[in-house]
């Protein structure tokens, strides 16, 4: 086939006498780009062409790597630390894992059920291609983090979204969850403290939630990566909660958020063993992670709360910052999340023949106030706008005064 | 469920009573651990425990990553760059990897049409994901990296083996290619300067068989990360050899053997825009590469030819020297390999009932002469070890001299 466009009304008939290369695999058809990565890179252009933009939009910390994390990267790699790993990682960092899930977690588990991934959504996309068979359903509580569907996708799944309200503070109903199990449930992807909404899910709630699993033989993938960040209420592990929950549950993990480590790619995941071990050639299929990250990686863990115990409060702060600012813009509420550092603002009341999307207004938000957020349907949260505290107050305050006020200008 | 073993006759009956977890996806039920990276694990435990063990195992530079490309990672990581990127790479990396595309391999690219991946290894398993169908076959030529039958079989896709010879000097023949074509060939996987065999197609072989993926609509997948590791004839890209080739084409290229950077985990690819807008999105459902790596990629590039130009006389050197030392064992032979840092020992000769599979030669050559090697069996290659000689020539001396030992006594 040559290519190149050809001008001329015989183009068509021409063209297709050639042969087309076959089509893509269904299971990408549908696949998006993460508007989150996108929107973010957007504002990082905008901005370096000069714009002022301020991004609320971020999933990851403001803050810089600790030094001694980069200084440990750094050394391993003047080491000569920089060849292949074993595929799992290095058994060194799965020993620490193995131990941090044991010690906070409660999870009873041990290096050789510890995989090392390439940040904790290469864990989750491993759960999902070694569990999940095409026409398999997956169960996730949403709002949710969009990358989960798009896994599910990815292995030919279905995703089966169970709506959590803003009226029950974003926590799960488990006689909703029960109800949306059909013999065709494979897993259910859970989140707490919740990304987007900031919810803390209680100990009941999430007990309950595992015994549906467990009880149904349903796989729980918990996506526990903002289990540090956390203003009210305790951080509970389903599978550190029961073996019988151990059973059935593969808890995932990432430096990301805890250390400031986000562009590091380091996650980290356990389950039963029998489960682990076929986890493991799955990502031997994909790839292992930074030889000298994980290196890093044993320091920050070396390092302990030290780095989150002194950013938290700061979050604590943002995060009151911007509930009270965001519930002084005319028309707009927000509840107080109690973990991660994100706000969803309901924007519902705003919405109008002018402006009837939560998209349209993140764009117009990001055009007219160089504020860049994202629009909750991407999350399954019509309505609401996400909003993320993890910048500098000033910002904070200069970024919800913008919204303010272009938002007046709109509803005028 | 209660986990833990219990004792009894009624165990297997109390046990059933209770749920188990659904079984994983039929996917993944045949995968396997990564034997290479098994082999080489297990032959760096056992060096820890004090034994000198010689290794010819692993298919990475023994030498260390340059330093100026260090300083690059390290200074990015000083400056804060230890954020997420987009999820296809950095800009100014898939710009640098576009040019490169272009001036050297003759591909007619763009920075739109390049993805970054983490590893060669993953920019193979976006393009299968994206592209193989359950049910599809996909071509591989054989003796193979292990880990392509692996990919496609995560897909739900079929590996279709297409064998070539020692006698054809491990280059396939493109009449044989064209027979094992079926209307369920999807894709066809190529590697030139090859992994195991060490071949270097000549550019009719890449065309014939570039031009069988054209006219039958098929998918070429060209891992072409031993490129530079040539000592004899010359690296053709079929992307580069037509633009009909182009359009059906996924080039594959790696930082990891080009400028020792295994460990960093930095690989790229590109193809028509429309498959690459969807290998976007599959990427963005698993990971990106490390933020910093991506900076230190960028430098690597800067720094161009002289690292591979400096190493491969000293390569080209253990070539002939592991040549030539294997082929004076008594019953081993092996053609001198062009490319790449393997020699293909053909041990058929020596396989009789005493240990009559590669994969037990190999164990005993582990065990009783401390050298590790992958068994050809691996790679579709029965009656060969692959012996990789990025090792320094002392060890390839004392190892081949090791292994000559062991194979007396086994044969004796």
């Amino acid at each position: 086939m040559i290519s190149g466009t050809l001008a001329g009304s015989n183009y068509d008939a021409w063209y297709t006498c050639f042969v087309q290369p076959k089509p893509i695999a269904s299971r990408v058809r549908d696949l998006n780009p993460s508007p989150t990565l996108a929107i973010t890179a957007r504002a990082a252009t905008m901005r370096a062409s000069g714009l002022d933009v301020i991004s609320f939009a971020a999933g990851e910390p403001d803050f810089r790597t600790p030094l001694p994390i980069i200084e440990a990267a750094h050394e391993a790699m003047l080491a000569g630390f920089t060849k292949y790993t074993s595929g799992s990682g290095i058994m060194e960092l799965r020993e620490v894992v193995a131990d941090k899930f044991r010690r906070e977690n409660g999870i009873e588990t041990s290096a050789d059920r510890v995989v090392i991934t390439c940040g904790a959504k290469h864990a989750l996309v491993n759960a999902i291609l070694t569990l999940v068979e095409p026409g398999d359903e997956v169960i996730i509580i949403a709002p949710y983090w969009m990358s989960y569907s798009e896994q599910v996708m990815l292995a030919g799944g279905i995703p089966v979204l169970v709506q959590c309200t803003p009226e029950s503070g974003f926590v799960p109903d488990p006689q909703e969850v029960a109800a949306a199990v059909t013999p065709k449930t494979k897993a259910m992807m859970i989140c707490s403290p919740n990304n987007p909404t900031g919810a803390v899910w209680p100990k009941q709630v999430i007990q309950e939630i595992a015994q549906i699993a467990s009880t149904n033989g349903i796989w729980l993938i918990s996506d526990e990566v903002y289990e540090k960040l956390i203003y009210e209420g305790v951080h509970y592990s389903p599978a550190g909660l029961d073996p019988e929950f151990a059973d059935c549950t593969i808890t995932i993990g990432s430096c990301s958020k805890t250390f400031a480590m986000t562009g590091w790619r380091i996650g980290y995941m356990t389950g039963p063993k029998h489960v682990m071990t076929k986890i493991a050639c799955t990502q031997d299929t994909i790839s292992h992670p930074t030889s000298f990250a994980q290196k890093a990686a044993i320091k920050a863990f070396e390092m302990g709360d030290s780095f989150i115990q002194e950013v938290l409060p700061e979050f604590r702060t943002r995060r009151d910052l911007m509930h009270s600012l965001v519930n002084q813009i005319p028309g707009v509420s927000a509840s107080l999340p109690q973990g991660a550092f994100y706000v969803m603002a309901n924007v519902s009341n705003l919405l109008s023949g002018k402006c009837s999307t939560v998209d349209e207004l993140a764009e117009i938000l990001l055009q007219e106030a160089h504020v860049a957020l994202i629009p909750g349907s991407v999350f399954s949260a019509k309505g609401f706008l996400r909003l993320s505290y993890a910048t500098n107050r000033e910002q904070i305050e200069r970024g919800i005064g913008r919204m303010n006020e272009a938002l007046q200008r709109l509803t005028v």
